[in-house]
């Protein structure tokens, strides 16, 4: 790892990338330069902010442990001042997914922190853990990667770079160690609780984990580092865990009386505190899993976002096979699904530019242009709402929670009544661009409701401030009195939301 | 159709059936019964309701709709009185599926009339209508059936007694009567402006009962009937209806003045402020469908709830049907599916008793137990609520809406938390059966949870009010420290409503 000093010069090259993961105990920032298609790790910096600390039984986040986050993202900002925001990618995990009061700190982060944050879900966090490992190191076999984080613990097994079963678990070092450690106790009874409770945790996964099986066990993440750093200092192994060797540091843990005591070999104070905890949480994977012998990797999170951003520059977007694996597993009907598509991008590339929009905003209408009728699997009765869940809920890999509440939205309301109140307030888009994009979308579905390739006339669109203008052939529009109906009825349902849908010639004579 | 004289002696025979049909405009009771596997109609009842009238935009059912029901219900109850409540079926569609309260109609109807109401969904309806069709007259090739009720129409296209689609629309004579004929008002544009509204709700479904194709096209209800008892009398057909005779008929009412006035062959009094919407409707079907002929056939709902009771005495469930069919559309571990609903049974059969349960809660208890999992087919975090989001929302032939309710109710806790704020007021379930049937899937859950055949003693239970006895080995528990576990968890969970789960010597060894 080359402490490489940055500077803006450098930097003008497209190929330097950051990746920032705001976890539940420390916030990490990776910079990175792609060589020759591999990824160099150039600068690595931690702060320990301890976000999960702050999260109360009512899921709400504490005032201090707001500003710790935020003091720690204003110091990141000043080193990511060179970067173009194209090249940093920025992460946030347990405590931001699970706080009720998450966009608060989002709103409050975009004064300090130019960078937008993606909060992914529990199952994109251990895809990205296992990327980082997998692309690490090479392993021709099943590998099973386990990261204890402050919040969660993340479970994966995969093939080279394929992953086959990922899982998140609501239990991490900060949260058990304030739980069943409080104050830095220890006891034998402790140990007891917090092994069983984690147990209890993993339970739902074990089945299904170990049937996929696995030849080497991988364990990441600070608390297995320090784990093996103590397990090889006392001397009970030179390299990989086991449980034997896990059940003597705690025999030998049990024997202090208070983690803030500890004098270990490679344990360093901010630390102490997590040990007892995360080793209890190994332990359960252990017991529960049946794990015979862990390696620990200096690869996680931060370095599978990289590897996907790195991707990403090369057009590889690992969400495109997430949506094709929705379309199958769905029996979409590909030929209407890109009727649909096609007219929305036809209508998007005429008015992007008036709307300010983008490109990731014409491949998120795309790709729910495509998927808009996946709900049809449950009932074509409330087809809207069944599709929207579906998409709210599913394990959407690549996609941030966002993005993901961003498509489902869109498809939520792709036809009948527009509610305002429940389109979510987001923090990665602007309401009118998430208005713009409904209104294409409702519009493309509107003509191609008859699912015919023959029918449409040329479309010519302008957009102005919450207003559209749609042009259709005097003579075409004449002949399609149902469409004509329809279009005065979507005029209606979008002035509702403040938006005007103009058709010059739209017939009035069937006026409701 | 003999208008036979019913007494109780005859009733004693199992092979008499009743079904009644709480219809939006009318409330109908059919009397038949079982002759060599066929069915043959004794005695028919009609009563004018319009409860689609009381109906307000609000979807409030007016009290003076509610009493009208009622003092029909009452009546029919007398005719009713010999009658076996597992010989009655009696089902309601369009309004009461719509209302806000029909819970209180429910409630009151409760105090007049003793047997159970169900209240189906609209593509229940156009199965039953199907069937009712299809077992009425042979037809071989597919069949199109239409059935234009007070409030909804339903279509249908099948092929033998198999349904291959079915829906149904909110449009019906009496709502579209109320809204375009006001006062019997008639005019052009008031019948332009049904159809075209017709035709939009019609819209979504052209393409793909297009697509279905039929070879016959069949009209069922009061409405049908007017209309082609009309055109017959006029002389503009013989028997099957073709558009231009409806255009006819429309013309011929456009040049009278209103509705109240007319006077038609085959006309009745009650049927005059029904006919120009029931034709608006009809016309819309024809255009959109391009139906070149249609012929009216004197079955419809309460024929197909007829035909289904016969083959449930027959052991015939159609519900078994769509179970297995959402077990294969969703992937099912059909091997856990077996034990826990083997383990749900086997306890059900101790207490079955003791909690007054009967032959039907285990036959839904079962179908939950082989259902819980589906939602894994969105992801496997928070499947309870996937699963049941999935069980509410799909179209499950054979079930009311009740009985998918409560299958749906008892797989939202089958694990975790039960909000009992969440449990739905049921009029068919009392709110101790719910419970009981809850606790029974859960414990068979939670016992089988590590998907092995080889595991489980043999299990013990006894019931009481509001608590369940389980006994487990001794030495068998001792050995499963997680179960044990998993079961003080449970008395927890169980407590919060109020029920006590009772484990003789369930290890207190680690409290939480």
């Amino acid at each position: 790892m080359n402490d490489t000093v940055l500077n803006a010069e450098r930097l003008d090259n497209q190929a330097y990338m950051a990746a920032v993961d705001l976890g539940s105990n420390s916030f990490h920032m990776v910079i990175a330069r792609v060589v020759d298609g591999d990824i160099q790790l150039l600068h690595r910096e931690k702060q320990k902010v301890q976000l999960a600390e702050g999260l109360n039984e009512q899921l709400v986040l504490s005032e201090e442990a707001i500003e710790r986050g935020l003091m720690v993202l204003a110091q990141f900002a000043d080193t990511l001042k060179p970067f173009a925001p194209q090249s940093v990618r920025v992460i946030a995990t347990y405590t931001l997914r699970r706080a009720k009061n998450t966009a608060t700190f989002l709103r409050r982060a975009k004064t300090v922190f130019p960078f937008p944050i993606e909060v992914i879900s529990g199952q994109e966090e251990a895809r990205f853990i296992y990327q980082g490992v997998a692309h690490f190191e090479h392993f021709s076999g099943r590998r099973l990667v386990i990261d204890i984080g402050g919040g969660s613990t993340e479970f994966a097994i995969g093939e080279g770079l394929q992953p086959l079963r990922l899982s998140s678990r609501n239990m991490g070092c900060v949260s058990y160690g304030m739980q069943h450690f409080p104050q830095g106790r220890i006891s034998e009874k402790r140990f007891s609780r917090a092994i069983l409770q984690a147990e209890q945790e993993l339970e739902p996964i074990v089945s299904s984990f170990r049937a996929a099986g696995w030849q080497q066990a991988v364990g990441t993440s600070g608390t297995v580092k320090t784990i093996r750093d103590i397990i090889v200092g006392l001397g009970f192994s030179t390299n990989a865990l086991e449980l034997a060797h896990l059940m003597a540091l705690k025999a030998h843990l049990v024997e202090q009386e208070n983690s803030y005591q500890l004098d270990l070999p490679g344990l360093t104070d901010d630390r102490k505190l997590l040990l007892c905890s995360g080793l209890a949480i190994l332990i359960a994977a252990f017991n529960l899993l049946q794990i015979e012998q862990m390696v620990y990797t200096d690869a996680a999170l931060r370095e599978g976002v990289l590897y996907e951003m790195s991707d990403r520059l090369q057009h590889l977007d690992i969400r495109e096979n997430s949506v094709a694996s929705m379309q199958r597993r769905y029996d979409v009907d590909m030929t209407q699904a890109e009727r649909v598509s096609q007219t929305a991008l036809t209508l998007f590339s005429q008015v992007r530019e008036q709307w300010q929009l983008t490109d990731e905003d014409a491949t998120l209408l795309g790709w729910a242009a495509t998927l808009y009728e996946v709900g049809l699997h449950i009932n074509s009765s409330g087809v809207q709402k069944h599709s929207a869940y579906i998409l709210q809920n599913a394990n959407l890999p690549g996609f941030n929670q966002e993005q993901q509440q961003l498509i489902a939205t869109l498809v939520r309301f792709h036809r009948r009544k527009i509610r305002a109140d429940e389109i979510p307030a987001f923090s990665l888009y602007q309401l009118p661009q998430v208005i713009y994009l409904l209104v294409l979308l409702r519009i493309a579905v509107l003509l191609n409701q008859k699912r015919r390739n023959d029918l449409l006339p040329e479309l010519i669109a302008t957009g102005s401030s919450q207003s559209l203008q749609l042009h259709l052939p005097a003579d075409w529009l004449a002949q399609q009195t149902l469409l004509t109906a329809d279009l005065q009825l979507e005029q209606k349902a979008l002035k509702k939301i403040a938006f005007m849908l103009d058709c010059p010639g739209l017939s009035e004579v069937i006026p409701a």
